[in-house]
């Protein structure tokens, strides 16, 4: 299983993508990536709802701006990176899991709108989660737990992020430990 | 596995959730869901969106606005279908999916800001995808991949859509067939 997951959002815009780039953020923390680079605008009320995630549910998910994806990409190439491009146009996951999975390091790019044709041709792998239409958000969401084996799906996984809040699982409402 | 696969989707407002609640039910769709229903503010332009998806990208998943979900719930109910909330306080999918799988008819309830508690006690499960805070645009696609058993990801499926748009899988561009 890979040791290092950092995710690579690209072209984030203001107001227009201020929660989907939340949730992209979110699902990348809670489904076990260590790390999470976005392009764009920059955004310090995205910052920040990670950091306070992290603050209160644990984990030490971490969040930086760049300005450049091609900067951010040649130089995790460089660190031994294996570059996955989430994109409906790709091979289908089902088809390269196994070889994904092996890797040590992964930077996972998930695109905005209009992704420049040098990010298809950069990336090691292109990977479409479905080939239609949905979200950047499931997309991830399913490469992340295809990944990590569904782990983030256990109570063990839970535990993992030692948080001061933690959610103890309800048939009928809502409980804390 | 699940013949009929309905989506209620809770408290929509505009402008904040115009994007987010565009991606449940784009995921609905891509996952194999049959029906959306949400209810909060009508929003016309959410609907022609998943229309004008599948025009072009096929399927006939179809959506409708609805004032009351308690209406919904109870007329689901009476028709056979089982209710499941996705909640982050609820019991872990691995702990319940075997068993949401052999039903045949499956509402899922996809959560807004500050669910009644009705809503906790009326479903049949309530379901956590991780316990911790990330997207429910995230949880229905992980909850919807492991109703279908993954079906979604094979090229098989994009056959299901018969849509005029059909994404060749491509390892390094963009192509259609």
């Amino acid at each position: 299983m890979a040791s290092e997951i950092v995710i690579l959002r690209l072209g984030h815009r203001l107001p227009r993508d201020e929660r989907i780039s939340t949730h992209v953020a979110l699902v990348a923390r809670a489904f076990g990536a260590k790390h999470i680079i976005y392009t764009g605008q920059h955004d310090s009320g995205l910052e920040s709802s990670v950091l306070r995630v992290g603050a209160s549910w644990g984990g030490n998910t971490t969040i930086t701006y760049e300005k450049s994806h091609s900067k951010v990409i040649s130089q995790f190439k460089k660190e031994g990176f294996t570059v996955v491009h989430l994109t409906m146009y790709g091979m289908p996951i089902t088809e390269k899991i196994e070889e994904i999975k092996r890797k040590e390091k992964l930077l996972i790019i998930v695109g905005g709108e209009a992704v420049p044709g040098e990010v298809y041709q950069n990336a090691d792998f292109n990977i479409a989660v479905t080939s239609q239409p949905h979200s950047e958000v499931a997309a991830l969401a399913i490469m992340l737990d295809r990944i990590i084996d569904g782990k983030e799906l256990t109570r063990g996984f839970d535990e993992f992020f030692k948080g001061k809040t933690r959610i103890k699982p309800n048939e009928r409402g809502k409980g804390f430990y």
